[in-house]
């Protein structure tokens, strides 16, 4: 069978070397004679994989002593709750960066908790895709805390810089670029991303919390909707999603052996210029409706002339091997996610795909 | 390497069928070139795979088609929350068996929310615990629901009937004893149970939910907290935890294989009646806590004459490849789960190392 590159959104491709570990372990993990899948949360075993996993987080990333870091079930959309439940105060207000569909989605859901002042939306000039710049933000001043989506998956615009904020706390949904380039943590007060497209498979959601901003919710509130809860139990409130927590463990051993983020970082570069080079040259033939500037390092998006052809490209990029191009339900046209996963080979191929294509429909 | 019995509580022993299913997937499952974890849950294939599973559940329990079945992240845990946060009427008023922990932790959760009737409380007679006669319940009798914990994992402490109420909607935490008997899910209102003892690995919940109890949750409630979410898009609201429900449908099809849960059944009989002979004979060396009308058929708990003693057979039977006999930390003692997953061979062996042990320090 020829080799496959998936270029899915998310759930999304895995190193090789992590699935190939996952095979080995399957039925007997660690000399235990059992699958990793048959692990009590509250053995031994269990608690030193999770105290290495997240001793190796916290070095990749450089999370300094007072953020805690939690693993939790219920994707980033059960983050889209969290964060206002638990960092409002009592007036309940905080500031939103709205830049595409995920960030819509989080601002509807704080809006059901309290009174969000939309600081920013995405806007076309010159028909391309821009993120205002701060001098244009209409800022609140007193929010309890500024969210935004640094990476936006569907249509692939990204903020090209962290925003500075003075005394507000900078919340972060960084699902589809979580470790594929350095951040400083202190810039930030809380950092969340669920795991399944630069972290493991689905099913296990990574936050990172300052410790200050860990108090008790304004109002009633599930237990296990409460970061308090999750900090005091150290993610083990309950029976948590041990597979998936294993699988984000392996993805960082391996991005440990790949040199860390920087070197994947490097990596990533070159895949999204190599990619974004394709779509310059090719003369509109690819249409990319990003302005330059904000262009994704993670998703990247473009159209073709017409409809027929876009058909025609999806079939014939599968068949040779090129998986999951499909632009998301509410974007169409193409989308090439190039995660962490994503090897120099797949975006080199996906390229002379490229070429080939409209060399002969150009 | 000898071969290992798991008797840990959950996550749990998975049948060998289903790992070794796994391992062959890992690299390419169904011909994709890919892992199943790196499949997109808006792909057909996934789609075919979640109806399959859904069809195979039905199938094995029975669901009658005004019930909607759920496949759900957070663990039976939240569903501590979603219970009275969804099932509330505006008096907020529900019933609660107290049985042991686990239903002692959804009463705390509930009362949150709402007032919670105790009904009646598990209680020791003669030195052995029993489930109070429905005759001695408190009932509420316009309460929005009544729930209860057929299996109490922690003591083993076992309904022996399901409760008949009238127009009340029955709610039941079936986590620990899910598929491992017939229930006639008609008697059920609502039925949750999270997946790492009998149905799959830890990570996924499923809710069978009677479609007239699916309406707006009174108050302000986050989005994924609220079943009719769930309904409408057919647990793909975000995206789920799609291994874990790709294990899950193994455990199924691996359950249709061996005969559906009648047969299961069986087997599970002659397992609990095994070992309970074992305790019975051994003229109090081994002691349970449970008196013989309410002992369950999932989890055997029992203890030794002395710690010492305690210590030894834990170590012992570790060493000879029964594993995880520990008692949760919350009783103490022994602990044999004796899920699905465990076959006569691993009770059997469990019951020679009891005999041996008895004869050398009873």
């Amino acid at each position: 069978m020829q080799k496959v590159f998936n270029f899915n959104a998310g759930p999304a491709m895995l190193p090789e070397a992590v699935l190939l570990k996952a095979q080995e372990d399957m039925l007997n993990w660690r000399h235990t004679g059992m699958s990793m899948m048959e692990i009590g949360h509250r053995t031994d075993v269990f608690q030193q994989l999770v105290q290495q996993i997240e001793q190796n987080l916290r070095e990749l990333m450089g999370v300094p002593t007072h953020y805690h870091v939690l693993f939790l079930a219920g994707g980033a959309t059960l983050q889209f709750s969290m964060v206002p439940i638990n960092l409002f105060t009592s007036q309940k207000k905080a500031d939103y960066m709205e830049t595409g569909l995920w960030s819509s989605k989080a601002i509807k859901e704080a809006s059901k908790f309290g009174n969000v002042n939309i600081v920013a939306q995405a806007k076309k000039e010159d028909d391309l895709w821009t993120i205002p710049a701060p001098t244009e933000w209409q800022l609140s001043h007193d929010a309890d805390y500024f969210h935004y989506t640094p990476n936006e998956t569907i249509t692939g615009l990204a903020f090209n810089h962290v925003p500075i904020l003075k005394n507000i706390p900078l919340v972060a949904d960084m699902t589809s670029m979580i470790l594929s380039e350095p951040v400083n943590v202190n810039d930030f007060g809380l950092i969340y991303a669920s795991a399944q497209k630069n972290l493991g498979q689905a099913g296990i959601t990574l936050v990172i919390i300052r410790e200050d901003l860990v108090k008790l919710p304004l109002s009633i509130t599930p237990t296990l909707l409460e970061y308090a809860t999750h900090v005091t139990a150290q993610s083990l409130y309950n029976t948590p999603p041990t597979y998936s927590w294993y699988i984000l463990g392996l993805v960082l051993d391996w991005m440990k052996e790949m040199g860390g983020v920087t070197a994947i970082h490097s990596k990533n570069c070159r895949n999204a210029e190599r990619l974004y080079d394709a779509l310059d040259r090719s003369q509109g033939f690819y249409r990319s409706s990003i302005h330059p500037a904000y262009r994704s390092k993670m998703n990247v998006s473009f159209d073709l002339p017409n409809d027929d052809l876009l058909k025609l490209f999806l079939h014939e990029s599968h068949a040779s091997g090129l998986c999951c191009l499909k632009g998301h339900r509410a974007a169409g046209g193409v989308r090439a996610s190039i995660y962490n996963a994503m090897p120099e080979e797949g975006v080199e191929k996906l390229v002379l795909f490229m070429d080939y294509f409209m060399q002969r429909f150009g």
